[in-house]
């Protein structure tokens, strides 16, 4: 009574998330898998017994297929998200849900039209222990209502084809989703500052760049985004509340003292820093299957972390504050 | 080709690790389970689809049963695990492995015997990610050769049937096992001696004590037993080395700022503390036995630290500087 | 041989200068004292068998005063320092300078047309400890060129007749002043936003703000004051380079473990966050004037602060980015 | 109406204080300096327009000199200390009191004879904030009674000629006092143990130590000395009470995010740990003066010191626990 589970793209998030089915979760199984390569899903399919389909359309409509794991290139989601949808079949997308926000508000569509949740997106710090923490915190009102969230996302370098946009759609994006959660509230407004330029930084990008971004509620966030900053790959989240300030946990790491410094490590690869959660995520997935009633990260969400990105991106090149106008949640989210 | 396991003894800790392997091990399953009380072993064996035997003897026997899980009462772990070894079945054992070192000693023969090693002891602080760490940064030198350890076990409280020998048996042994493991290295001597008594403590119990403890390369670890602290669950442990000091990585937790302190939660449950090592041991043990090799706590380790902390107990009562003298390792062991 | 000092204003502020001046200063010593409540100033000069003089006026004027500390209500800064600037008496004039920019600016023409310093302001954080390291790791290249810094200033409550602009004038004044000073460079913009208002402010104040500021280098700060916050009186600093990252050391409090929390104390009365640096700036104002030489903070600071402020006052009204163009530093002023 | 003080010996520790006396203090003035070198002497009393005396007596003589400063060579120090007494003139005296416990007994019988205090021991760390702020969280009931001390007194390096004693006398000597007035208890007894000698300690000396002490009220201490540590100069403090544990304060320094560490800086340089400790004592033991009542570490205190070094180099020697009986105190001392 495992489900049957269909995976969509077998790059390198694809072949983690087959691995993490097959050996962690225990009610999944991975019966079939397609990618644009065809021999690499034949290989792949091969490693865990499952069998290879020439497409994603021809994998979501096997008959054997229960679930759909969507884990291909970006701009193929929304394509594939819809298929399932329509197939009636739960699909686990991968970030993001799609390239623009109008594709999610397609999505969205299909989804309500449907009248029932099918489809979770890959946000996976909502799954992360120290968010969970952070959020049970401030949720549980030991630092009173939220005013302020101060925030940074910082990578010690990023590659030549790293642009200025990416540090909203690739970087960003993630606190865009997480933020929303944690604070139970939506955005209304973005800007984007940039300071001083660091050297390490290619020709072509703005790096550091600072994100002012409103809530509903009158929450001001701001939101350091810094890429080439280094000396590791640091997550910090700080809310202050009216009667007092909680924040992200930093990651364990052994307390040394050493050479005239106490000092702890940061880590420097971001594949460490949220391993676990997507374990967790996807076991969250399958036990929302499980009961009928999936919780984790929604359509709407995928949504409306598109429409502050494309304000972002908006704010990036104007210099000015741009609001964001996400409509009325379908009642289905809740 | 899922391992048939057999869990003897359905108590909490039982019940836990039958969960686990239901739901968390890839290649494990249960196939039955055996207790003093039939009752609950037929309740438990229902709830998992496995079948319940009258004894452990049974179970052990059982042509189905591949692997042995001992979670039984304590001294009953000794009969157990010898009749596992003598029918050639792997054996899981929770601590302790006997509750004397002569039975621990039976254990270690009976397994040499065999020339294999078929046994792991449930000592998981190995499996923990922070002693992981630590152990990781000393073997890597970068405190350079350990020279003290200071290690603090503490607990909110105890009941009243928590003896003042229970400090050793039931808390130190933890401690017992795994700095032998993080050093490398073997107890050759302890010394026990008893501070300033907590009020509150129970009449007849000695609270806190201060466990003296010295290894074969000369290293001096100082023990704080605190059963009775109050303030929470805290397990600390700090190396020295020649060159620099490596600590125990306190467990994750929210910081915050209210009413005029920083502060971070400390746990005061203990079975929040190690929980995730839990499920690491057994992994480990499934996939050693796959592997065809075990190399978590063995039977050697279980009888080391049983010896150590039979001199403890002697400690205790004569207030001496007791010796260990396990005698030669076997080479069975490494 | 010790300076003979007249003191303006036996306030709070002005009977702590004078205590210091006394009992802690080598080579000082208070000979006169005014008040606008000549009781008061009778009552302070008998304390320290010093006379006291009806006016500020007369007291500048007054043969025995060679130094001159004014400490009196706000408004009448400007007329003092100016005196005693048209008197050739060094003066120590606690914040601010004067109340508006322009009168700033008219101490800086008179200091100028003197061509000699003779006018220290009382930014003490200047003089305190933790920023001074700061600034060294700063200056020292130890965390790269800076880009970013990110502050707060919290004090847990203030009383009614505390207004929004205050935040600017009371409040913020402290990092317009000591930002310049810490990161030598100069303000060029200035914005101010609203987040949502703690419940825990009076009706007509905005409470928190949120200041950005840009600096001549591209330096971007963003600043939190938040004067309700609750918790403590909480001065945080953190800048943001191109290689790391480096932040104003916490006050030195006892770490404890008690009640399941790890904590350490935050202060919660603001006198005692920079009480070393009163003495700090004090002493180095009589040394600078032995050595020849006041390096402390000029009335130039004092202009660029001031000027600064009016432009956060403008932004708060506007919501606009307001700059700030303090034109060419004059050469007296390095 | 300075008190005219003499100062006796004039190495670094004795300039270091004249410089405090003459530049810090409010109310005492260097009036006499002798020295074994009468140059150097001569030299000093020039700088500061004192008096150059040939010996030590005929400076306690001088009629002109009110109080006297003990700085010179350790084995002079009872002889001076004695005829400070004789004179009926206050004294300042530098560690050690006297090198022996019966030299510090017969200063103490000098003194109770007297009927007054007139002397001061130079146990700095009793004036440092960190110990004192400890002090008042554990005097305050914050943790409860004490029930254990983990303490460690680390250099980074020390030369050749320091031996396997000086860990107690010169090393240990600072704890043995301030933890007597930290937990304002006496020593009952003592016992060292040798961890595994570091390779960075010349061939004669043991090092690091673990030095074991009991209190008259129960309370255990382990003391590591650790005079080759390399990593820093490092001071530990932890004191385990009933209901929760407190710690001496880290010296600020400025936290850094840099290379993949988190890292504050440990100081290397011991004189730089307890600097602002020195003012301190001095100017309380003037205050005291002045007051009409010596407060601080007092010949009593200087006599258990000793008697507890004396037990702990007895306890180096045998490998024994020492007991340590200082016999009734004087009421003089309270």
């Amino acid at each position: 009574m495992a489900y049957r589970v269909g995976v969509i793209g077998t790059g390198a998030i694809g072949v983690e998330h087959l691995r993490r089915i097959q050996q962690r979760m225990g009610g999944a199984s991975v019966v079939a898998v397609s990618d644009i390569d065809g021999g690499r899903a034949r290989d792949v399919a091969a490693g865990v017994g499952a069998r290879a389909l020439a497409t994603g359309g021809e994998l979501i409509a096997a008959p054997e297929v229960e679930v759909v794991v969507v884990t291909s290139w970006g701009p193929t989601h929304e394509e594939f998200v819809l298929a399932a949808l329509a197939a009636g079949k739960p699909v686990f997308c991968e970030k993001p849900l799609a390239t623009t926000a109008e594709g999610c508000r397609r999505i969205v569509e299909a989804e309500v039209k449907r009248d029932r949740r099918l489809v979770q997106v890959g946000f996976m710090r909502r799954y992360d222990a120290g968010y969970r923490a952070l959020r049970a915190v401030v949720a549980g009102g030991q630092v009173g209502v939220p005013l302020l969230v101060h925030c940074a996302h910082r990578n010690p370098a990023v590659g030549e084809s790293y642009t200025t946009d990416m540090a909203i759609t690739d970087t960003a994006i993630h606190e865009l989703d997480v933020l929303r959660w944690l604070l139970d509230d939506d955005w209304t407004s973005v800007q984007v500052v940039y300071p001083r330029k660091t050297r390490h930084a290619s020709g072509h990008l703005r790096d550091p760049q600072l994100v002012l971004l409103e809530t509903a509620r009158g929450v001001r966030v701001d939101l350091e985004i810094f890429v080439n900053c280094k000396y590791g790959y640091d997550i910090q989240c700080e809310v202050v509340g009216e009667t007092g300030i909680a924040r992200l946990p930093e990651p364990a790491g052994v307390p040394m003292r050493s050479e005239a410094r106490r000092s702890v490590p940061i880590l420097v690869d971001w594949k460490q820093r949220f391993i676990d959660a997507y374990d967790v995520e996807l076991q969250a997935f399958f036990d929302g299957l499980r009961a009928g009633q999936l919780t984790g990260p929604s359509a709407w969400d995928g949504y409306a972390a598109a429409l502050a990105a494309d304000a972002c991106l908006e704010a990036q090149r104007t210099g000015k504050v741009v609001p964001v106008r996400p409509g009325q949640r379908p009642g289905l989210y809740g």
